[in-house]
């Protein structure tokens, strides 16, 4: 006999935690169906910042089992003519505003087809105009997990949105150049360089080539494994996620190495 | 054969999310009834601040499925005298201290019957007179979801606490004075005139009618349905939990109006 | 029929609440036991605070059922020769880095083994040299509420690391002297003198001895139950873990004493 499949909802918001925006949220889906097991990805992605949701959502998603429900919910255009959407993937569910913060899955996970959020008898009614997140997404979620073909929360569209997703561009044989995507709690520097992106010079120049990298004034020698190496001094590794970061041991680099999100990064071999 | 149900327990607390306070009371909950699912509203009620834990619980306790136990920890008076209570209304569970922190709820639900925590059998012995919640409340929530009577709690009291909940007032026939109960995560000015208060106006004036809003020195024009209307300046919107509220697209109208938690706030036709 | 064991694993980090790394570990242990319960203790941790980590376990994790799993990550050390480990006691499991934040358990709970974790079939490869919290700790934890037994893990260990833990010291017959451990939300000032220190004085003075708290430059007559006992300035209590603590009633004794983490406190009779 199978093991009873548990019905997995993640949740990456903007709401902050001091109101009961998450709350209800919450409330909503448990309503729906107790059974669901909701898992808090992060609700501080700051205020209608795409590229940061989408950033935090890539590198989590794929540690969870296959058909969990990704609801993500950054939606600056709430309640506009800005449609809402469920994309099937392969491996998994995504329900969010169609506003491009869904940008990174496209590239990464093979999307099986995209639907419309307009089948209301799924909704939470009234609607609020202004909380798409409690009265559409997250019931359509929690409908899903009740066995609601996805072919029925709504028509079938081609036309997502995307947003630009800044791409690293190699220049010249030994050099790759991008630029710092995101700052963790630590004020470690990742930048949108993936090691992926390293290899084809690695091949190159064979595996013992060295590198170091460029980050604002900076340069940084020191390429490490882990973050205690020995150096004490601004550190480049490969990081959890696979990309290129900017770290200070026991300090936080973005504070005393003043580059911010967005400061152009490089490697150099 | 009906599905099982699901024992749910939300928290409301000021506890913060920095110190052990939140997992020690899931703790207690989860050794009496490892079923129960717990979900957070949130933790970050500002220290004692009932009026404020109040409207939290109130925007958010609905969506919530039946016999919910909605657990309220903001008791700036742990220890003394005030009693603890659990409050059954035709639709929930509330379990919190008797400082009139459940006022707004005694407004919106039938309350059946209130119950003044007393039977220590179902408590955490030594109960420490500083933290009721995790030695009074919790195990009394847990010990509910394992089936026990809410007669069985303590003996039915009648005089229990309200706290002084600020109502908007009509003024004349066109005009509805109220304040800022609420400044949410994103500087939205959250007021507590009801889009039911502004019912009997429009009733007399046409569905037509028109209105603005002005909050401390600010007259707001643009009523809208939806943050992004169009207009630039400050907005005036009925928001999803139905009170008037005041924001500015893709600013903080906190900080850019200067208007705080308990400015005045008043709806014009 | 025994009711079904619920697996239940607590998370205590340092990974801030702002990056997808929480939700990562989450994912890695779902993807292997779904049913698994899992418990914030806290995520907010002072960047590599073992002291901090030891003392918020400490003061939370007996609230927990038996068998519980706790999760320990702080990790300064990560991806350097520093083991992790498992840590069965009578009553719970540890999985932690080996770098003495578990010191406060070993001097609280009874140890039965330590194993260090070896057995790379449990985790989730290629491991990250940045992030065993995720691939190493997380999946360990996850196989073991599928039933993995201890031993299985990796091979016994005696020389597990303790960190220096700041005990208290009776000077004299009548004084302890200690210092503030922890500083809460509130402010309170949460010191590493347990009541059980204060037992033998008050064995020889009898019942009825008095004691007043000396915290930096600030004496402490008012030794009270509660936090709102009558007293307006600053007041010494026995906290919910047991510990001596100043707190100011309505304020923030950190601030308004400018004593920190660190401070010398004594007690005397």
């Amino acid at each position: 006999m199978p093991e009873e499949r548990v019905p997995i909802i993640t949740l990456t918001t903007d709401f902050g935690t001091r109101d009961s925006y998450v709350g209800a949220v919450k409330g909503v889906i448990i309503a729906i169906n107790p059974h669901a097991k909701i898992v808090d990805i992060t609700h501080e992605i700051p205020r209608g910042d795409l590229l940061e949701a989408a950033f935090t959502l890539q590198t989590s998603f794929e540690t969870f089992p296959p058909r969990t429900i990704h609801l993500v919910v950054v939606d600056p255009g709430v309640g506009t003519s800005r449609r809402g959407i469920l994309v099937s993937t392969d491996n998994y569910y995504f329900i969010a505003p169609d506003n491009g913060v869904l940008s990174f899955i496209y590239e990464r996970e093979f999307v099986n087809r995209v639907m419309s959020l307009e089948a209301d008898h799924y909704w939470r009614l009234p609607v609020s105009p202004t909380f798409h997140g409690r009265d559409i997404f997250a019931p359509t979620a929690a409908w899903m997990t009740k066995g609601v073909d996805p072919g029925n929360v709504g028509p079938e569209i081609t036309d997502f949105k995307r947003i630009e997703v800044p791409k690293p561009k190699l220049v010249g044989d030994k050099q790759v150049e991008g630029l710092v995507l995101h700052v963790d709690r630590f004020g470690n520097l990742i930048s949108n360089i993936h090691e992926q992106h390293l290899e084809p010079i690695f091949e190159k120049l064979g595996a013992e080539a060295t590198y170091n990298v460029q980050v604002g004034d900076t340069t940084v020698k020191a390429v490490q494994k882990t973050y205690e190496g020995g150096a004490e001094g601004p550190i480049a590794l490969i990081g959890s996620s696979g990309y290129v970061e900017v770290a200070i041991p026991k300090q936080d680099a973005e504070k005393t190495l003043g580059a911010k999100r967005g400061a152009p990064l490089s490697v150099q071999f």
